[in-house]
């Protein structure tokens, strides 16, 4: 149930203490794939678990509309990269939280498809928890399902779930020039620490991993995996005591 | 032309240095009308607008995702408004726009699809353009178009916008009984205060004006209008001596 | 009764839970009226206003003391001018309201000389009655008033307020060239949108309006109205329910 | 040169780059004092410090309005107080003498009546002088002069002081009542430390010290001293490489 | 070299333009280990990573004082754990960061004890190294060795550096104990998400891991191939171009 | 009790609602004195405090970890001294004690090693007492104890205590040029007020006083005769209504 696409009155009819609050990004994805690629992930896999969810149990749960631009200084670089400083993002997704608890849904899956957000949602979800009348938990798709490839960025994993979710954003033409300038991993490593604080340092054109082995077929796989598990997760908080 | 989606290169060839912020906020609009409205509209006239000049110059300006959360704790009484303070919202939108300039896109208009931002987009504006490395105004659709309608709520302008760009959003069933619980203005006023703080204390369903006099087409000129006038503001924005 | 002149103990005999605290401006008035112009008038007002108050209902409401400077940033270009930001400004009033509720008084009226500091009044005031132990609407006088000549800067409403009541403020001998430099509006509009952020980018001297027609018989008239103005809206925040 | 009497062009022909901002405090006074006596006692003292420096000079040294409302937390428990929080004050300090450097009075001293806002303008003139384009220094005039009478609170020196230049504002009959309430010093003393962090863990009524020995001959020789020691930190300000 | 040991002009003969920082944290660790186990561990490893460069290259790095309570909130159930919001840790860090940076050690490594802080010190690196006139990075010891041992809490790679480094710090005699009442794992998981906001949630008292395993022999392999591993970072941050 | 060598069982046991916190700095104090100076003799009276209170009374009150960053800008023209901003400094400690008190430990004696801690210490002690659920005050041991010498800076007094709790980290060599380059006094004064922010406006190498005159002997007194303070301070506040 999509929030945004809701009246007051059917929000108000809605059971669930459950909310789900996709969170992407608005950042370089290489030269094949576009700039939203984060948020349309975060909003496709907030749609597929609620909706396994409600097969499951028959409960409606909330999806509130998807926060468009996170933390991605890093990849400033590469033109069209929009971001905030971690404050603002935190602070951004605090106060949406609290306004979805002060209207009961006081457990709140953060649904995100941004590993540069990750930390700063462990932190915040973790301030929610203990300082507001809420709970909330952050989800990152895709270390909640295994894949024989590596994430990387734009790479086979991202670009698989894309093309399947919004075929037509897939710069197909690009993918060979894609793989051309990409990284093989993400960073600079020595002795455990990575001294890269930003992604031109290491790739030319911001991709890492090789998209060329990306397919639709995969992305129906990982959007499908990615719903269960979200949905494994929704169950998970819902009978959680707290 | 949509900034996510689009890839980095597309951006990069971009030669403008205008480009359109849209701000929505996720708040109730009534019985008969989504919570996603403001973002809906503010989405709408912001690509409209953008259409619009380029049709008239040739150039492609960018359009930012839309910042969904906004300002919205006047009607928090209703479920599912979802709002952040004014301060998260102002540092949002500036740190947003800061990374537009970043890139060159260094003259940004905001489109406002929300009353309640107004305040704080004229201040974040003002702060944008003497302190950082940008210039930015912000255009409330409805407050650059004449209108025989009051703006009102929920009312027949907004409605009657909405029914054109998306009218399975309407729930034409409520519309009836949205005009029964809407109040005719806007606050509680005396000696030209308004003394209400909240939506609440003056209206019991949310509405004020009354949207049964609302249609799709009046939804169409009011969007043509809106877009001509954005036009003719990025035009004078693109012409200014900063 | 002014606050500032009073003891403790005559204000712990005050039963009054309403407060008055005038905010004004230190900025450039024109060639023919000083900088703490808004001060004076905010002072001015309030004190008119509680006096009406006290003749209509015996009840005698503190004005607290001027808080002189305000946001006037628009205004830097013309010396003299101060200014704080809108974040710094909204603490200070909010905290000064909040030490007056302490004592009692927790529904205050803010009594506003500058047009600059409205939005910002009207932000803070939300804040205050949402979120602090206080109720706080802001009145801006020349806002709550009708009258046949347009507000402008330091135009003939201002001018002849301040003729009134400080006749020795105003440089007679200044007010032809006031006129020469002036602009006939405030700011640069396209589209419903000011592009002007300061305003030195529409007028040569700083006046808004033309202050030759300013008389201190109307200065009179304006200053007892906005009392009477000000007596009804104490009057209406008394018996408010909150 | 009171800056709020002047108009902008007026204060453009000011050559100085020296300023002077008053700051009081809104607070008890006791019985027999008005909660604005550190605002009157300030400004008082600016004013005879910028006249005698003009005289010895003929320098015009403008003085900003005075700022009332400080830190003053502790005296909360007495009605009528007022106070921001001392992060709100340095920033409402800094952001003024930021205004005033704006206009090149780049050098300037800060006149203050009150002793709870010592430490924190010790603090914000450092913040200014080391990170802002302004040397600020702050003068509290109780602190500038050697008297018999130690100063307390509301005692002699303050009394005095203010008799000699508001004499309506002390209350002569309350002045025996003020000694019967009153501490003999500031504070409860453990080791060297303050155990009271508030004025009402040791005073009855307010006072610290003994009125009945205030005379305005005192305080006449008060304010000339003071004002002898505010025109010679301004020559000091005025001569010293920054 | 410890800076807080040298003197100030010892301080200026120091050519190098790397300094150490290193962060600890107070916080419960279990029956057996002390409340200061990270800030210890932090700075033995510290001193060990620059002794080893000095041996490998006779350049002297100073290590600045260890901070000591840093991001524990999760560890707040059990007594003496003491903590600060990331926001006070980051600032603490960022600034004395830049204290070093203005003395001309503009490339620091901060060594770090603790789990709990390595999210914040990601972040503060990121915005010390795009903001401020440094670059840096954080080392968090037991993430740049292999181990066989799993790190857990209060477990046997920190007891075995413990009884290394501060043999008394250990209670022996609550090894048993802390076996007992351990988990074997951090958290508690579901789809990815660790649902548990706290240790408390999931550990009996506090510790994770079976400590008995410890030994000091282990503890000065550890110890030795940190700094082993710090000094290759040392040598990588010298010679990287930024 | 030292807080950082105490396992949290230990501290569980603990019963008194007392502790202390040590503040240092890490700043120049001449060529002959360590930078961590006023972090170890802090460290030292408060230990030498506790033990006091514990042979009077039987109750072992735990020291948390010295803070060892304070507010030094004013010394940052001489190398290696580190600072963080007040406002850092006062969130730190802040929250350190609130800490405290959330395991009981909830009347807090700040030790403080360092003039420049003076003013924010006694802010952010009255901030805790009225704002948090603790209450706190600050002892700074030079301000607590009669001396024939003047405190200075690196001057005889600390040059004493230092040498008695750690003679190594003096430099006996140096101690003549110390004497050579000091300053007689702090500041530079006109009018009561010190025009000088920063140390090196008036001393050539950092020293303040004369350091040849101090004695081991001399520290060994003062370190008793401030444990005897402290002691004297904690017996007054924990006996103290609150």
């Amino acid at each position: 149930m999509q929030l945004s696409e809701a009246t007051w009155p059917e929000i108000e009819d809605c059971e669930s203490d459950l909310a789900v609050l996709p969170v992407g990004s608005t950042e370089q994805h290489g030269p094949h794939a576009p700039l939203g690629t984060d948020a349309k992930t975060a909003a496709a896999v907030a749609e597929a678990g609620v909706e396994t969810y409600r097969e499951r149990t028959g409960e409606d749960v909330p999806v509130a509309p998807t926060i468009p631009v996170g933390i991605a200084a890093e990849h400033r670089a590469f033109d069209g990269t929009l971001w905030v400083s971690p404050e603002t993002f935190r602070a951004y997704v605090r106060e949406t939280v609290a306004s979805l608890a002060h209207h009961g849904f006081d457990r709140v899956v953060i649904v995100n498809g941004h590993g540069g957000n990750t930390d700063a949602l462990r932190e915040v979800t973790g301030t929610i928890s203990r300082e507001d009348d809420a709970y909330a938990v952050a989800f990152t798709w895709f270390d909640s399902i295994d894949t024989d490839e590596a994430m990387g960025h734009a790479g086979p994993v991202e670009t698989s779930l894309l093309s399947h979710i919004d075929d037509e954003a897939i710069h197909e033409d690009k993918i060979a020039a894609a793989r051309e300038g990409a990284s093989e991993g993400w960073g600079e490593w020595v002795a455990g620490v990575n001294l890269a604080h930003d992604s031109d340092e290491f790739t030319d054109n911001g991709v890492v991993g090789d998209p060329t082995t990306a397919t639709a077929e995969l992305g129906e796989q990982l959007l499908a995996r990615s719903g269960e598990a979200l949905a494994d997760l929704l169950d998970a908080v819902d009978n959680r005591e707290n």
